[in-house]
């Protein structure tokens, strides 16, 4: 099948991206200068060349004509601090979360921690036990890493037995990205000296919800790390200022905010955080516990549900692929339900446990389609189809949701939320 | 020369990073959990355990504890928009820059453009004139890239007859590095049509200073973007919202904020801001003119003026290099004022056009000491010495200073700036 626009990549309008490198194809929304009367110099300046602009700031703030790009939140009535906000995905572009975006999951709320005061101590099953400050830890070896963090809980919506109507940020933004730097967990277990036959770590937090989860100490030694700073500064309060765990890849509540204990253990402590919370009930009424690794994932940004077509003609489809396991080795679209995939391009670097930009130019008839992703990491793994999904657990679990999600497009422009 | 730390990697005390790596020779802050006080469960809890925290927040801000981190800045008198403010490196790590922190440098102010009211128009040298809206550009495919933006003035004040007394940001300040997205420019010239004979485009702002920049159009079409969002959100209005041109590697005013004119030209268009500034003045009395290209460069950010050394033991030098030409290919340092040096890690994935993070490990004895860094890009550029920079131009010019810089510690701790 080809048209102007060369060889089509799969159904119902995906291109090959090179169509749209080829030039002079697009004229998307361009106006001929003469027509839309274009602004060349000393002919209808704009009000800002005439006056002169605002003063220098300490620290920057977005744009007000960009004030509604907010997390949005709905705290439990009468526990404030209780809940979670959630990234707009489908507002932002490229990999980074600002960490102003950056979702948050409290379960008592943000402490605000002096750092001065605050201390990590490592005990347990170690030789010699261990107080740091904040000082102490900075003089330490560092690294930096782009990361993913995603609640366990996000996308449970999507369990519901018809399409919730909400942005991709309100069904799938319990997870962001970030730049992490810190000092890695191998080399302060190293100095306290792990005992023989320890292999779990129990982490706490200094919140009023005491958040405490138990991981391998193989996943500790891994590559794990005491994050000191995101994106560049140091760590925000609700990202667990002045530090929290990093596990990267492993489930957002796992990443232990306002870290304020690692004990070195025999086992797993199975805390409340573990138990009666943060694990999966199976078809045969039994609890799966400690399924931390987050499974393959992507979901469109744009366009999605909020996000309007502007009537006929080549869009890009956009949207972010993850995966707990590593790299994202593949994404898939479909435009027409799902009969047939094109490749998307992946922006690279492609990095692990990271966020990744996927990319693909489509198209638009005019005519109805149904826009699905569909991720493969490098484990192989790919993300199944919602029905498939559905089946593995119990009715009703909504942890560790990670199918293929759809966007529905009316002929109108409209964009829906559809199970396909 | 080796000791308990194993081999030295270069004179006064740089170690091979795998020292670091062998686990239990640091206990550099750490303090045994006996004798600090280890604070176990039950025991000691902070406050912040037994108090409900604070709620979310629809866009989040740094912890009030780490208020200082702010861009310093002194505009001249009378003209509040005038000047610039300066990322404080020595108070950041990784590579990306906040948003909120990205250096500023205006000539006339922040305009506050609504986005709505906005227009990109291509003109000049094409066979279509082209006038954007915002909304039509976001039609466009997409790139992103991380790109660091430098001040062509930036550590003007290391030409001073003596070393200024001041941090790692006031002093080298004027760079910051972004994720950025947009459209690239070669995308939107090939849809306009550029005629034959064309080889400049003129920039121009929205802004009261109609800043105004020519560049090649063979950068134009190489790698130069359109971009609208910076680390994941809309860029903001002091980078150019809606909208600034990226040239990167190229000098920062090159990088016109608040776009809204492209036009393709035959030769550049010589704007005041390419001729009477942004020009250097040559021994010989002669101007070089449209060195656009930043040069190799790196600066050492810990230790630093202002953090002071905590004691004799074992540190991470951390730094930051970079280049307009492509990708750092290795950073040196030294601890005994040149003597000798040793290798730094870099932290990758190394990118090209991007602040690269640079760490060794030192071990300070505690004796006097004089820390360099020395970058070399893919180009095999190295940065020059200071003397080497100086001869280079007439007395009194300051952009493109990209010599090695120095930072002595003192016995007692303290951070120096010094030339050496």
């Amino acid at each position: 099948m080809t048209d102007r626009w060369g060889e089509a990549a799969a159904g119902n309008g995906l291109l090959h991206r090179r169509a749209l490198l080829t030039g002079g194809v697009l004229a998307a929304g361009a106006g001929a200068a003469g027509a839309a009367g274009a602004q060349v110099i000393g002919d209808g300046s704009p009000a800002t060349m005439k006056t002169p602009g605002a003063t220098f700031s300490g620290y920057g703030q977005p744009s007000k004509w960009r004030a509604d790009i907010q997390r949005p939140f709905a705290p439990a009535p009468g526990r404030p601090g209780t809940g979670s906000s959630r990234t707009p995905l489908h507002l932002l572009e490229g990999t980074i979360t600002p960490a102003g975006l950056h979702f948050e999951r409290h379960h008592n709320g943000v402490p605000q921690i002096d750092p001065a005061q605050h201390r990590l101590t490592i005990h347990g099953l170690v030789r010699r036990p261990l107080v740091f400050t904040l000082d102490a830890l900075l003089q330490y070896p560092m690294e930096t890493s782009c990361r993913f963090v995603e609640c366990a809980g996000n996308s449970g919506g999507m369990t519901a037995a018809t399409p919730t109507q909400a942005t991709a940020g309100a069904l799938h933004g319990l997870v962001s990205n970030s730049e992490w730097t810190g000092v890695r967990l191998s080399t302060l277990l190293d100095e306290a000296g792990v005992q023989p036959g320890a292999d779990w770590v129990l982490a706490e937090g200094a919140d009023a919800a005491g958040m405490s989860r138990s991981a391998p100490l193989a996943k500790a030694m891994q590559d794990a790390m005491i994050a000191l700073y995101q994106n560049g500064e140091p760590i925000r309060p609700e990202q667990g200022f002045p530090m929290r765990l990093l596990l990267p890849g492993f489930q957002g509540n796992a990443n232990v905010k306002w870290l304020r204990r690692l004990k070195v253990t025999k086992g797993p402590t199975y805390t409340k955080d573990e138990t009666s919370r943060y694990s999966e009930l199976m078809p045969d009424g039994k609890a799966r516990i400690f399924m931390l690794e987050m499974g393959v994932k992507s979901v469109i940004t744009r366009p999605s549900f909020g996000l309007s077509m502007r009537g006929p003609g080549v869009y890009e489809i956009s949207g972010l692929a993850w995966s707990g396991a590593g790299r994202i080795a593949k994404v898939e679209v479909s435009a027409d339900g799902g009969k047939s995939w094109a490749q998307a391009a992946l922006e690279g670097p492609v990095l692990p446990k990271a966020l990744t930009r996927f990319r693909l130019p489509w198209r638009w008839s005019g005519g109805p389609a149904v826009l699905l992703s569909r991720a493969t990491d490098e484990a192989r793994e790919r993300q199944p189809t919602r029905d498939a999904w559905l089946a593995q657990y119990a009715p009703g679990q909504g942890y560790h949701y990670n199918a293929i999600n759809a966007w529905g497009v009316g002929a109108d422009g409209a964009v829906a939320h559809v199970y396909a």
